[in-house]
């Protein structure tokens, strides 16, 4: 049995940053999985609750554990627990469907309309120990290392995008190298991407695009970006698009890219409305535009870790910093700098 | 031989109407087939290139032959053709593709970047003759009414969103109910749809989606509408959206009606550019949006005559007036007044 | 709380019959719900059962109460149930996967390896009460009357296999038409089909086969079978095969009867090996066969349902008999005889 | 213009061997092209044509010029040409599909019922001159080398087939490493298979298999080959079966060894009927079998040049030899001996 309290790094009020505190350890139910967290890794949402900018301000509801993407072992299970038993490692998915709705029971529960988000929504993994319920826990296999379990939530979003998209044989643009755009690189390499080009408007993240196999990087703001990836396609444009940036004008670039007949895999998040030629982006062309939301559970689980265990996917060069738990301010301020791709927490190791 | 004139209803000049003169009968390649027109449908796009409006000033160049909707008998062919033999009863694709792209040479001409489009790009069906390359001629079933396919063409864009949306048990939403629309009702039905919801504004236009097969039909200004459409489909919202009238307003609306993980297919083209939020509509519902252009060469050609010649889709009541050729500006003036849904005009049978 | 014995159709002994006895109600986990059985449906596996056939000897352990057909209502849930409260009126999924494995977890629990059904590995549905685990259990729509909500598992059987052929616009052979391919004619003719070809060497079954929806019906042995479908597919063949019989040479006819590029939806289960002609059969033609094996959970519950709440299937032609629990002897002795379709037996009207 | 005769590689009598012999240049019509030979890969179907097997003496009709696998350039086309001109480095498919019926129309040209297939039905490639239809010809792309460019056809099997299974971070048995299951080595690995295994009874191919990126290799007789799959497969089976020997024994195995719910592509053609448990094999485990036959016009062809344009699959140790033209007889000897994995032989550069 846990001791009784644990660390957790909690949003105490609404204001910025975030404060190391001690909490009750949370209990099970009997479908539910209490999980001893080892290390964790650091997500542009946690920034945005750390900051308190305009989109905390509105969905984030104090007092609250935050973190979603992590990995550790079993502490303990509820009687009903068929999938795991205490010190198997496991991860998790952060997305808590309600497992009765039309969409939960046909496979698609990462769209449920009442899911419910870790270190969003509910407590989250910046803690010592986490509650997940039994259908939401990821058994690890032996062989993908600490780190690169820890963040299977966001290059599972990588992987979906990918997958959704559909690159084998074919030629890929992503609009947008942050931490994903970065992992959908190799995960569009290994997918079987014929061809891959990423542009961004930041110069250190193209240079990361291209040790992570991007077969060339392109600056947004280049007047002939669309030419130089029509040259590259022989006047086609590319096959797939894979939006990552949430930005309008990037949207609107990537969609001129696209080849008639194309498909755009959209994961990055507009912070507003968009001003959009439909005619001539999307019907003239017959594109196929997929919205991409979470990862499927568990088909895209699947895939990362047949991806992270062949090796085909290696995830050394994003992880830039692997830091002490109590750091977590240096990790939010090396975030916001710009000089970190990936930062991991080691929650256990820094007890 | 035919003989050295024809009748063919011609834009003279850059301003409004249509005038009906002789005009010699063309010339085939060896690749062509000559065809005696019979029937000819009027579009929406016929009465703009009529009326004049702005995209018709942008686009046509006169002096033109319009008209895209035809079917006639075969009166000679070129040498090397192999698909038909005079008097064979026909229609045709009126997007004639270059044939030599990657889009042609994979099964996607209907999108290819060079295509010219009979009655718009180059001389139409208006007229006693019209020449159309081989590839381009769709032999016509002998169960298939004259008037039935001189409509092919927009039913086939119908079938085509139809079938590319995928509405086989699935809850339907159809905005926008012109003549393709209208026709999308039927279509759908026979496809399998479980449900057909049709919106317009139009009460008479409304009042025939009921008669078509729609199993219900709702004013797209009744406040209460997507809480109707909620309730219908169990609250999740209806499987797909078939967008057909090109109006932001019906694409937000359609797309909120629309359950996560749904099928949006936008065949309306909006005039201008739209405004939305990508994020709420589209990606973290998980949609999938389907740009439609033309007619699938010729699977959506076979599909469409599947559907006629075993009497799934009735079009009769679609097909409001048959008009004697020369009463074309009688034709436009229905069209216009909304009094007609679809009007074919008798080419040879005026003669 | 229930009574603490119930009525049960038994398996006793390994020999021909069952035996109507009385049985302790079961008992019910946390994640459990315990149905009271109104209705259920008689299947040729519970005849296999009945009359200790080959089959039956070695897979049936008794005892066991037999039945994975049935509509009831809620009685009792366990502690974690969230998906029913009492008195819901309920069907049930009879496939019990593990829900750890791969395939639970990736949408195919239909085809788990570890899958347990009711009524053959473990106790079934012909009783007063049955137990299912939450996960199975089908929350039933007011508008599907009981008799049709009893046999949604046969039913979803042919919904599955039209479904995963695709039958929008295309012509289908069905190849023995039994209760679940006399089910497939209305479902794929609701579901879109263009024509509905039904095969089988049993007049009487092909006389219902046309009320039901068949546009013809064929005797299986007529030696100019392939051509006349031929005939009748424009000589290319049957876009979809749905093979519902198990037998050897109806498969290898099924398999001529259908296109180059078409698809055979294998249902039928042969209870020997087959001898084919792979080459001839399959691969210069291209084909996509599909081994179909019970029902999508709940994709194909939801199609069901969408089909039946809508009135597209009407299933009333072939519920031949509703018949007392009591007679269960004479159902079965009507099911051997091929003078009923289906039997539904009325359980807890008997009482 | 060309010199009135060539050299061709002729079937002259109904009898083993082949003769080199002068023949006339063949003409073409208005929409032909004629091709001047520069090098051609040798298949397992030219030997069993020289050593007339029994299938050669029921297929082919004496005298015929031999060959199907080739690239060259073009020395003139006929009036109705707009694809290539003359000097266009160009290969082509050798399915000389009828281009009017069903399948034809609609894109799936490479399963008409009436196709011809060069070298087969009608005259070939070993010559110094062939005649095309401009619809067959594939202008290259300037970074294909020649002798990759010889044997787009082989190569293209191989494509269709791994593209038609879908291996994207899949786990993929190959069953058979002929050349073709060679080929599909490299290409599975580049279209995004997570772990490639593959299986043979022949050492020496295994240990090429090796070489072109197999992740491991089996001898089809050990004992405990499904074993070993499932356990490299977390007991699941592999996600994908590439069946390219057609052998029964085989195709058994490869089906044991795919997972529930998995994929089967069938290249390789069994001489004879199979015996096969489908119940066991494919119904209880829901899986989709595909038999593929030839390669898609042209979208195999586009998958194909991408591969090998962007460096992602490697051909040059599967090219063996390549010989002067004239060494035929060598090349039929080093192919049946198996000391050869594929040969091209030098057209051009020999005469």
């Amino acid at each position: 049995m846990p001791s009784p309290t644990m660390r957790a790094l909690v949003k105490t009020a609404p204001r910025p940053g975030l404060v190391l505190q001690d909490r009750p350890i949370p209990e099970i139910g009997p479908a539910d999985v209490l999980i001893r967290v080892e290390k964790a890794g650091v997500c542009g949402t946690d920034l945005h609750i750390y900051e308190w900018d305009k989109w905390a301000q509105n969905r984030i509801h104090p007092p609250l554990i935050v973190g979603h993407e992590f990995m550790g072992r079993v502490e303990a299970v509820g009687a009903a627990v068929k999938l795991v038993v205490p010190d198997d490692r496991v991860s998790a998915e952060g997305h808590i469907a309600d497992g009765t709705c039309f969409l939960c029971r046909t496979g698609e529960a990462h769209i449920c309309e009442r899911v419910k988000i870790i270190g969003v929504d509910r407590d989250g993994a910046f803690a010592d120990y986490i509650v997940m319920p039994e259908v939401n826990v990821w058994k690890l296999d032996p062989n993908i290392p600490d780190e690169f379990a820890a963040i299977f939530d966001p290059l599972g979003n990588a992987v979906h995008t990918v997958m959704a998209a559909g690159v084998s044989t074919k030629s890929v643009v992503i609009t947008g190298v942050g931490s994903i755009g970065l992992m959908a690189i190799p995960v569009a390499r290994a997918a079987g991407a014929a061809a891959v080009y990423a542009i961004d408007v930041n110069p250190a993240k193209l240079e990361l695009a291209k040790r992570l196999g991007a077969d060339e990087t392109f600056d947004a703001r280049d007047p002939n970006l669309e030419d130089e990836i029509l040259r590259r396609t022989n006047g086609d444009g590319a096959d797939v698009l894979l939006e990552m940036s949430g930005s309008g004008q990037a949207i609107d670039n990537g969609l001129r890219m696209v080849r008639n007949g194309g498909r755009a895999a959209l994961l990055g998040i507009p912070s507003d409305n968009i001003n959009i030629n439909l005619a001539e982006r999307i019907i003239f062309k017959g594109l196929t535009v997929l919205g991409i939301n979470g990862r499927r559970m568990f088909e895209t689980w699947y895939q990362t870790q047949a991806l992270v265990k062949s090796g085909r996917v290696d995830l050394r060069p994003i992880i830039t910093h692997i830091l002490p738990f109590e750091e977590f301010d240096r990790a939010f301020s090396l975030m916001k700098s710009g000089e970190a791709a990936k930062i991991v927490l080691d929650v256990k190791g820094s007890k």
